[in-house]
This record gives structure tokens, sequence and C-alpha cells, in this order.
């Protein structure tokens, strides 16, 4: 396993961006309060409200995962459950801790392309009147999605709109929600809190954080007791400082956007340069992922180097960070074409 | 609120040590492999197995709560209980995470200065046998202890090695077991593994760490999957390698024990100040907590300028740090005797 | 253990009271739709409302653990906890169900004679606005308690009034309210909704019924989707029936307070018979429990012959039911009086 | 919703057989120790050792979900998982019991006729060694299958031996095991202890009980201190002779052969008699289901009268009992042909 090029594994093998670190290191000074109730996360709250408006709650949290479980859990009693796509992070890459923390089921729906349609609900909403059923009460998007496609803002306005009209409530999971944002040109707020989003986990890590992830609340009927309620569900640290430090940061003179462009633009050239071997299928990158298909014996030599995410026999998921370096591409890319000849 | 002081209200009000946030950032440099898999986590379990031996197995996590969680939930079945002391962290300060996360419930024996003895563990034996009772499982105790206490190494050989003649298995929550190692003079291994102990919590944050702590199980039978159950209780994060660089530098040159020697002796110089004081009552401090009792109105002044933790009406708890500064102390001890006077 | 005398032990060693056994063979006729949508469970909410209105929701169940368990996994959240005595039924003796099943802590405070007061809530109070407390939301009180003791109603009232002022919600544990309700000479709507009490577990198994339970919402906010809760809860058979039709008989023609009444006559018969040993000390019984100081020796003798209930080294209970036959106490009566002697 | 004929909606619309309910009332006679200790209990457990051998150990519950929740309760780690067909019953009708009760996820498979091949464990088989996704740990399949089909004895072996070979347990739902045994006549013991089955689901409420289920452990390992799991999980009511009593009738003289060779033959000559219809189309029935094709029309007649499953919006269930007689099934016949022209 030595010397295996990891950059093109995840959005998560890069450290974090220099300035997330300088802000940890200034973050340093002095005592802070613990658990939450410092200055530092009084002003990370105050700068997600000038992004999203004031009449929202924010929780911090330490994990992807966390995230999306705080999230659920405070939109979920135990006997109700979570439609998503059965690709979606949430019921696929979590260990099942949504079930074991949460205890409600995850639901189920076949994707097209990572993604759901409103009426892909139906199959579920008759559950609501049978006691034999976990009852829907929340559907769970993830933006961009498990493979790397985006739902467009009118997409996510059906789904909002579709699922408030049946009582349900809805999560985004937004790990990777920067880069829909650039890859869209849509500004945040009006692609979840206006869209209809109930409750989003915005995501950190795979964007130039050390550690950190946002639960933000719009739907305010949510989010009672969240600060017991985190530290239940083990999402509290005692310098809690050091994560609101890394969200200052990351919001400011939107560097958040600013690695999630420079990210999607990466995988852009990264499928560009790509496209031109013949031997290899390119799905055309929506924002930092690309997906590469090819033979299983030209997946294992490009395995011998670096070290991907395999998504199928023949499928592997190429991805791109704020990290990434042009030069790394086109290492890569000079590989590749190697091997396909 | 304002400028109130927050130094001795508890050892994680102070930013993480200096070499502790070098050694992040210069864990910063290059890709690494995600989710504990990266070099630095070999290299701290390897800094682990230095200081307990090759026989063990270690587990970095997130937060306190986390690693006792985590801890216990390697340990028991949901049916199965914990005997503790009626003020264990894990009875009264963990928002009910054991119970919730766990499923399994709190045996609480009331303590002595924060201690338990052997013969605590006997009114709940009998329930071994009964299908109405939570059947005890474990003993959980805290070096240091709640009360700034500590258990000597014969009182921890004499708990475990009752407890494992009643097939009770032995935690230690360690958050503070730095501290109990220097004020002993015990080594760390002689005080956990060898005592008998078969799962240590053993603290990071509140001894110089920006986050982070360990299960370290003596017991391996203990550890099977614990990868995945760690995940599914959510303390596993992407960037694994800046908890386990800050294990890497806490052990390197005792960097862990020198920082609590310092907050040994600081609570030691903050006693004898304050001793002179004849209107307040002073526990003489075991580690790194002084435990002061005064009139409440003394103590209503006290907290005008100073923000502490109090433990009672009329006692309240002054805690040192790595960070704690001698002009501090000074600073205190004047104020406490204005207010005396 | 061969020719153990059972009867005083618990007043679940009975069986059903004829009557009941009755009703169920009368059920078995014919086809009914399952999983309590049949018939006789809208008969058997119909006779629920004619005691305590027509607002209020019946939820059966199977076991008086589950209906406890049920009852409060509607009121609570995971990260809240219930107040109760630390004798109460749900602390001790359902080996950690509400914490396994719920999430939730129990809070328990020191009762006398069984019986918490209004201020004891007090000591929680503050844990509302602490995130590293168990936010407490129940205060669950037990009548008769498990001391054989008696609330009276003005107590209820107080604890009823006392919780909802600091905005916790009331559980009351009625698994024995029959006795209660005829010792008291008070009406049970008026001594449960009319009190203040949310939500009533109304014990049948142990005032002869086979087995079956009901949770009484008299807060009907609470209630919402039960059906699928309950199911989820492990409290729903196929021929839901059979439990139904045990309660239609239970009310009709008072049977469940005929039964309560007989039970509390034999335990004063019972008292007032073990009165005259002088070396034993009787605490006069409120509802259908007696208990009996002795010497331990004189206990152990009473054991040889008779099963029961050790509550302390020197203390048994001795329980009256339905079923307990004046001639059986006679033969106890005479038993003990050999032993005194 | 009047006057519907429920008879062959399912096999739990019947009530209890006659000499089970006889069984009953026969047992209602003078105490019995409560929570399980009793005679019948252990004249019950008797019988399970003499259909199954000594070596095993029996837990009596209270509901088929109890059942199989206790049973994969006791074979799990909350955070393995339990591959299924995705029809499987726990997978789709209890409410997400297992996931809250347990913590465990399902890992379905798509199953052929209601029944999964051991093949079909090899997707999940890797997620043994990756700590993102839930450890599958118990293969668990349903005989007779949701879909009314039966697994061959040959089948059975084969997957338990690849379920061994692979470290994973086997579980058994055997809701409707009586039925498989008489169709596929094979001695119980033979379909399950010694094909491989670790711990079995064996049903009583769809073949004529009032209720009760039972968990069989063959694999001894896995039933340590169910006693205590057992009343944590809901599943103890006091009188639990009730049960027992019911068990024993049920194995005296193969009555539960016996109703489910009823049972079966019903079936078939329902089948038999519907076969001549040529506008609809009868699935051969294995044990006690037929599942009839039809138009939605034809189907929204039949509902007029007959409550039924629907299983598909152009296929219904139709099941058998021990309680069907042969002139409703005439009847039924008689509309359906009505119907048809």
């Amino acid at each position: 396993m030595k010397n295996l090029n990891l950059g093109f594994s995840s959005d998560n093998t890069a450290g974090a961006h220099p300035k997330i670190m300088n802000a940890i290191v200034e973050a340093n000074l002095g005592y802070s309060k613990a658990y939450g109730e410092d200055d530092f996360c009084k002003a990370s709250d105050a700068a997600f409200q000038k992004i999203f408006g004031e009449d929202i709650d924010t929780c911090l949290a330490l994990s992807g995962t966390g995230a999306n479980v705080l999230a659920l859990r405070a939109m979920l009693r135990p006997w109700q459950g979570v439609i998503c796509t059965e690709m979606a992070h949430i019921n696929t890459e979590e260990s099942g801790a949504p079930e074991a923390c949460i205890g409600s089921k995850m639901l189920p729906v076949t994707s097209i392309n990572g993604k759901m349609k409103p009426s892909d609900i139906d199959m579920y909403l008759a559950d609501k009147d049978s006691l034999h059923r976990s009852s829907p009460a929340v559907v769970s998007i993830t933006q961009s999605t498990e493979k790397g496609t985006l739902y467009s803002l009118e997409e996510i306005q059906n789904i909002c709109s579709y699922a408030h009209q049946n009582n349900l409530l809805v999560h985004m999971d937004g790990a990777r929600i920067s880069n829909a944002c650039v890859a869209l040109d849509i500004d945040i707020k009006t692609m979840t809190k206006d869209a209809g989003v109930d409750v989003l986990s915005l995501g950190g890590a795979k964007n130039g954080l050390v550690f950190g992830e946002a639960i933000v609340f719009f739907n305010r009927t949510l989010s009672h007791d969240y600060a017991t309620m985190r530290k239940q569900s083990l999402q509290l640290i005692s310098k809690m400082r050091f994560i609101a430090a890394q969200f200052i940061e990351y919001f400011k003179n939107d560097l958040w956007l600013e690695n999630a462009r420079y990210a999607n633009n990466m995988a852009q050239y990264l499928a560009e340069e790509l496209s031109s071997i013949k031997s290899i299928q390119i799905q055309k990158p929506e924002a930092n992922a690309v997906f590469v298909t090819m033979t299983n014996t030209a997946m294992q030599t490009l395995m011998e180097k670096y070290y991907c995410y395999e998504t199928d026999p023949n499928e592997v998921r190429l991805m791109c960070s704020f990290a990434t370096q042009k030069s790394e591409i086109d290492d890569l890319v000079q590989y590749m074409k190697k091997i396909a000849s």
C-alpha cells in the first residue's frame, strides 16, 4: 500500500485549507467557555444567520454521520421512517447509525443517477395509515448526490412541495452542498430554506475543514432542546470554539465557495483530459466527482498506483478537492493513457 | 457575563498546548487515507502500545462522553448495567447518553469523597439472578474522581479483583488519569492494565488537546469490530490523522505527564494560598481540583468575577490546567481575600 | 420449592377471575379482524370512554412493563427524563426497559413511604436548562405505591399542578389503581383525568385478568400514531379481541372494583389477625398489601412454607388478591403465631 | 365494513382451537409462580425438549414480532445486520421494531417467490470488513415464506452451511413452520436444528393459539441471560402459565401438526376449486396460502364481500387456517365464479 496516490480517492483525504488551519491556531488564545457557550460559537451562529436569515437555529456537530443523525433525530420519532434513495449515504455508508441512534427505518426508493423524483414517495404514502409499517415522516435528499449529480432548483422545490403536501418533512444531506451551489450558480439560501427544505446538514470536512459539520434548522419547531440532544448524541466536544472558528473563516470572504469552485473546476479539467482516452467512458461531472467506466483489468492497474473508490467492478470515482493540483491530474491522465494503450 | 474570568471553571476552558497545536499544523501536509486508516493512526497505535504493551487495542474517539459510551457499549449488552457512584460523570453529566446509546442502566452506589469501595458492589450482585433487574456487568470508576480525589493503587486492585471474582468487568473513566498518575507517582500501565482494569477511557481534551480521547482495551475479547461500532456511535471523523497526531505528540517526551504535573502543582499552590483565608474551607487537593467551601454570599460575589462550577450552594470547584498562570492564581486569591474580609 | 404456598407472594400468582375467563371463552367464536381493528376492541374503547369521557384515547397493551414503557415512550424524547421515586417499579423492576426502549433516564427522588412530594421535583428543575443533564419532562407516580401506600386526591392534584406549572407532564403507574379507588372511595376519573394526570397505565393482570393492561391518554396530543408505536414496541398481538373482551367484562357491573374491594378487605383482615402477634410489626394496609417486620430468623421460617416477596432482610410483603380465601389467611396467621412463639 | 367475510384474510382472524382454549381454562386453577417460574412453564420447556432434544433453550414470548426481535436481539450487537429478503416480515411488517429494539439494520436481498439463495448473501460479505457498513452477522429466512412458498430441506441446509462458512448465524422465522412441516412431510427437528438453524421463532398464534410464540435456541451460546432480555424487551407477562399451557396442549397428540395439515388441505381444496375459473390465475399453494391474480375490477368486487390482503393491485392472498370450513370455501368459490363471469 506504500506510495499509493491518495489524492483522488475522496475530498476528505486532503488536509485542511491553510486559512482554516490558521483560524484554529488563532482561536487557541486564552480561555473560552466550554461546551458551545463561547464567543466563537456566538459569532459562528451569526455567520450562519447572515447567510440564511435570522429565523434559523444552527447546531454545530463533529462528523458527517453525526450531522445527519442529529438532523434526523430532531425530525423523527423512532416509529417514523425516512424516504431516501437506495444509495443515500444515510442508507449505506453510516454503519446503520440512523437505525441505531434514532430507531428509525430507512425507506429506500430506486434512484436514477443518484436522484429521486417526487412520485417516488408515493409507494410509501399508504404506510402512514398502516400500523405494521414504519410511518414515513421525512424525505431526505443528498445535494450533490452520491453519484456526483445535482438536483436542479426546480427539482428540489418540487420534492419539498410534494413532501409537504403529504405531511412529510424534508432533510437535505449537504455534505457537498458547496459544490452544488457553485455548479448551479444558485445561492445556498435559495437552494435550501427558500426551496422548502426543513433541515440541512451542511458539510465542512469535505471542503477544507479539519473537522466539523453544521445542522441548520429552517423549521424551528424541530430544534427545541437540540443542545441536550447533541450532547446525548455524542456530538459535543468541550472546546467547540475550534469548530466555530473554522466555520467563521469558512464563510468569511466566501472561502467555502472558492474551495468548491476550485474543486469543481479541477473535476471539469480531469474529465476533459480523460475524455480523449477512447477505451474508457467518462460521466460528465456536475460537481467535483468524475465517474469513469473502464475494463476491470484497466481498473486493477489503476488501483496499483491510485487508491480509489470502486463504485462498481467497472466503475471508479475520482474526486477533486480544494487541494487537487493540476499537475496531479496531468500525472493521473498520463498514467491512464498508458493503461489504456 | 462579559469579562468573567473563565480560567478556573474547568480544565477544558484552556485552549490546546502549543506543541499539540503545532502537531496539528504539521499533520496538515499532503493527503492521508480517511477514516482512521492513515499512517498517523498507525503511529498513534504504536505509541499506545509502547506505553501499555502490544497486547492491547486502541480506539480513538472524539469526545469524553463518546469515549465512555464506546467503552461501555463494547462491554455491555443492553440488559446489563453499570455499577458506578451516584456522582459518576456517566451517571450525571452525559445527558443520559449511556442509557440512550447502549440501552443500559446506571446502577449508582453512594460514594464517599467521590469514591466507591468493593463492598458497595454487593447491593447489586443478587440482581444477576433476577430477571426483573438490569444485570450488573460492569463496574466503572473515575480516576481522578469527580470530587478531585484519587483511588490508591491498592484500592483499584481491590475493586478489580472483587469485580472479577463476581464476573463483572471494570471500566475506568480516565478523563483526568494523567493527573492521577503524577499525583500518585504511579505508572499508567501499573494503575490500569496491571491493576485489572479491562477498558480505559483515556482523556486528552482536559489535559491540553484540541479534542480527542482514547479507549484502550486491555481485555481484547471486548474490542471485536470496534471500528464499525465507533462509526455507528458517531465517533469517527474522516480526517482522524488530526486526532492521532495530537496523541503522538501528547506521549512524545511525556508531554501528557508534564502538563498534568503542572496543573496539579498549580492546584497545590492555589490551595496553599487560599488556606490562609479563615472564612473559607479548602479540601486539600489530590490532583488538579480545589474544592472550596464558603458562605453562599461569598460565593455569589466570587461568581461576579469568576465563572466557576458550583458543586453545592456552599461549595465551588476551582480547576487548574496546563495553562493556569501563577499570576491568575494570585489575582484570584487576592479577590477571595477581599471577599472574605 | 415443592408445596410452597404462593398465594401471598403477589396479586399475580392467582389466575384469572372466572368471569374474565368466561369472557375469553365467549370471545372465541367466529372470525375477528386482527391487530386491534375488531369489534371487541371498539367496544372496549367505548367502555373506557364511558368511564373517562369521550375525549380520551385508549391503547391496550400486553404487560405492565409494556404499558408503562408505551405510556412514557409517547410522552418523551430520548434526551428527556422521568422523575420518579427511587423505588418506582419503572426504576427498579423493569430490567431497564424504559432506558432501553425509550433511551430516557429515570431521575429518582427519595420517597417517604413510597411516595414523593411536589417539592421533590425541584432538585431536577435546573436540569431543564443544562445540556449535560437529561431534561426532566415527566413526573411518574405509582398509585397505590410500591410500599402499598396511597396518594390522597389532594396529593395527586398538587403533584399534577406543580408539574404542569413547571412544564412537566404527569404519568400515573396504575398497576393497582383499582385498589386505590376503592380504598379512598374516589372515582377513577376524579383521581386521574380530573386531577391532572396526562397518561395513565391502568392495570389488569394484578386484579383478575389473564393478561392485559391499558394506557389511557387524557392528553391527546400525546397519542398521535400510537398504534404504530405499539406494534414497534412489541405490544401488539394479532388476536387483540382476547384482551378487549377481558376489559369489557372487567368494567361491566364494576367487576374491577368488586375484585379490588375484596382484595383490600382481605388485606385488612390479614393485618388485623396478625396484629395480635407481639413479636412482629404490621404496617397498617392502605390497599391490598400488608408489610410485616420481623426477625430474620422468623422470616426464614415463614419462607419455608410461604413463597413471599422479601422487601428487606427484616420485612416481607404479603399481598392479597380477588382470589385470596379467608381460610388461607387463617392458616397463614396460625403459622405465624407458631413461628412467633 | 359490516358483514365482510374475514375468514380468508389471514390465519389469525380465527380464534383459538377449542382444545387450546380448554387448556387455558384448566390452567386457571390455583396459584402459580409469576413471571415464567411456574410448573406449566417447566412442563412446556420439557415439551420443547421432547421435540428438539435436551440441548436447547426455549423462551416463550408474547407476539410474533416479539419472538423475532428477541431471537435477533440475542444474536446481534447493534452494529451488526440481518440479511433477509426484501419482503421478509422483519423487513416490512414489523414497524421497524428490529431497527428500534436492536439498533440493527435489515440487509435485504431480492427474493424469487419469496425465497433467497445462498449466493444472495455474497453481496454483503465484503461489508464485514467495512467500518462504514452494518456488519452482516445473521441470515434470516422465513419458512413457509411470505409468498406462501417453501424452502426444501436441502435449500435450508445449503443456506445454513454457506452462512456458517462465512461466520454468519441463521435465524428462521417460523411463524408458519407447522404448515411447512406437514407440507414437506419433514420432522421439525430435521428442518431446523439438524439443518443448521441457530435460533428458531416458532409460531403459535397463526395455528390455533390465543397468543404466544416461542424462541428455540439450538445454539445455546446465544441464550445467556435471555430471561432478563425478555423482560426488558416487553415480552414477559406475569401469568406466563397461560402461554405455557397452550404450548403443552399444542404439542400434545400433535395438535399443531393436525391444525396445520387441515389448513394446508383447505388451501389445496380452495386452489383446486378456483382453478376452473379461467379469468383468474392461481399460484399453486405450497402451504396454507393461495395467491390469486385477477383484474383489479374483479378484485374490487371480491373485496366488497371479503376482507382480504391485497399483495398487489392484481393479486390477493387467501389464507386458510385450522378453522376454515369447506362451506366457506364453497361460498367464496361461487362468489368468485359470479365475479368472473
